[in-house]
């Protein structure tokens, strides 16, 4: 027996194995180095090119010019090259946080080969890595209870199609007969239902904030808000197409009608509280928008209600329902289906930051009671993540 | 209150939205683009480099020299630059099947900017594109009932740990009270609980043959055979380690004795049929040298046994219960447990095919029946696709 067992020497398989299956092996340069000190070193083997930069949001912004305007972008640094035709840089000592990150070589924005760690945003894919401590800690897959997170279909009837979800069911769910509340999380413009569970961490933070007791075990639903979509680019039957920030039906009521779909399948296939008290929504940017017009549509529905630097603009183009006489819904909401949490979190840089300042004044003058959360920059997902994790633990207490 | 919602105009919404969110924008280049004749053209716009090149499975392999001898490699072609500083290059007309793709510009592999479809083998991230029809369709989302897939974690008390597996169950199983037969999927050496999902199209090959009335509707559960490794790369409290091809503790026993932890987790937390004859189990590679052990030490667990491209191959060193009397196992499970499938299938230029070739001999020997599936090429993902097509339609009849 040993003779048919022994025809392959371990060794061989492993080189062969890589050589055949893996095809173009990965690099043997550690890019990016993540020191004790909280400096980065990112490093590319690239002896014949001319110059090569990193940038990402680990770097000080710069002025960007646009046709449209200069906004903050994203800051650059050289990278230079040691004798081994190895480029490297080493960052400042950086604040814990999630950073994304890209080099340009040669004027060509690539991935870091030696980085396989990288998340999607709309059409861009960067690389990405955790700097440690306080609050990005939260971030971190840690040793704790992990939860589970499913990529689900749903009938929506009012759509007319079945769609994505994707939905996180906290650690104990599966050997517990309790019911759960439930915290649907919305995206922004350009987005779909990967958006927070990638680039917002959102299976990290709810594991972490539960595990250490500052959030209740709650289920988390990332819906598709593009309501013309299936699902996320390249999970429908559209195959891989180029994703784009401009969906038809995004902004002009379809989603916000049919959200009733998400809540009737949720509450039928999952254990949940089937009511207000135990009900809650937010999102960001356009998943703001939606919150807000989805929560004053169906009054009754939400008890917690979160806009992340919400978008908050017109939409007179739309003879939907939900747009109309919206002064008169959000009586309804406030005064005769008074939230236990309304929640506006914007940054203080933040092209809708003005918007903002205007709809918590109109709430101001009607007495309409909400909890304000003003943090620096601006339309970003670090924002973004610190929204969730300042939004999750006031929930369902 | 239109004066509130008017502030911002939609245009300046989405720019400054998409300059601020998505940071780096995606390219306005369109590659790969799939003509209507199956030829593609890759496009990268690079004015100021010297060379680009493409490299990929699309391409006929060429032979690589290395220290350990010398294999078939990916093939690659020179793109040509246009006025526009466009570099271009457009294939020949190619078979239906699933591509993997790099470019190489001056010397450094880079994944295509236009490309946001990425998959990672092991240590590496490939660009991919589908050319459909034939089988290559099975490997599309298709406008078919979808199955749920889930990432869960189990108990693992004889590796004592929480342990991930992607977990893919079919459509209508949220919906149903049936119970369902089960199908346990491994990865090779350096994968891990994302390969099959990932490279191996494992949920749009199982969503279309059950939709085409080819297979059953079956419950399939990808594991994770690196005993050490709780989760994949960058799914632990590892956090973002770099992949490797070498894990310890990956064919010394471990996993394969410890198998019944995740049968008891999966028959406790699905409805599934618990016994032989609804419970198949099959690998690649390493995953079929797993497939094998686990069978033979459980023999009355598993009624469908595929191996593909399996590691046959010594496990001398271990002294695991598990490796010892093979020959006497073998007897126990083709004798005493008759499978009704014991399904082999390797490609002919398969470095693993003269011991698989062996490893039929014995069992022609023996006289212990099992079936024989023969393709062309060798150990690559593209066989281990055709593999799952063809094994699932013979599940559980």
């Amino acid at each position: 027996m040993k003779k048919i067992f022994s025809l392959v020497a371990a060794l061989t398989f492993c080189v062969a194995s890589f050589a055949q299956q893996a095809l173009w092996g990965g690099s043997q340069i550690v890019s990016p180095e993540v020191h004790e000190d909280n400096t980065v070193t990112f490093r590319l083997l690239a002896p014949d090119v001319t110059t090569v930069q990193v940038t990402g949001d680990f770097l000080p912004t710069q002025k960007m010019e646009t046709p449209f305007g200069t906004f903050d972008g994203p800051g650059t640094a050289d990278l230079t090259k040691n004798e081994q035709g190895v480029w490297e840089y080493t960052s400042d000592v950086l604040a814990p946080e999630l950073y994304s990150y890209t080099f340009i070589v040669d004027g060509v924005k690539i991935n870091d080969p030696s980085n396989v760690y990288m998340i999607r945003d709309v059409a861009s894919v960067t690389n990405v890595f955790i700097i440690g401590g306080d609050r990005a800690d939260l971030y971190k897959v840690n040793d704790v209870p992990h939860g589970t997170v499913a990529r689900v279909w749903y009938d929506s009837p009012t759509l007319g199609m079945k769609r994505r979800l994707t939905v996180y069911t906290p650690a104990g769910y599966e050997d517990s007969k309790d019911n759960y509340p439930v915290f649907y999380l919305l995206h922004g413009m350009g987005g779909d239902e990967e958006a927070w569970i990638a680039l917002g961490r959102t299976a990290q933070i709810l594991d972490n904030l539960i595990a250490q007791g500052k959030a209740v075990p709650m289920i988390v639903v990332m819906t598709n808000g593009n309501a013309a979509q299936e699902a996320a680019p390249g999970e429908s039957s559209l195959g891989f197409q180029a994703p784009s920030m401009q969906q038809p039906k995004t902004m002009e009521g379809s989603f916000e009608l049919a959200f009733p779909d998400v809540i009737n399948y949720v509450d039928s296939h999952y254990r949940t509280i089937a009511k207000k008290s135990s009900r809650a929504i937010a999102g960001l940017s356009m998943g703001g928008y939606h919150s807000m017009h989805i929560s004053h549509y169906y009054p009754d529905k939400f008890d917690y209600v979160g806009l992340y630097s919400a978008a908050i603009m017109p939409s007179n183009e739309s003879d939907c329902p939900v747009y109309k006489d919206i002064e008169g819904q959000l009586k309804t909401q406030f005064v005769d289906n008074t939230p236990a949490l309304y929640w506006i979190a914007i940054g203080n840089a933040d092209f809708l930051y003005e918007a903002n300042t205007q709809y918590r004044a109109l709430l101001d003058q009607k007495g309409y009671k909400y909890t304000y959360y003003e943090t620096g920059e601006g339309h970003i997902w670090k924002n973004w993540r610190i929204y969730l994790t300042e939004f999750a633990p006031l929930l369902f207490k």
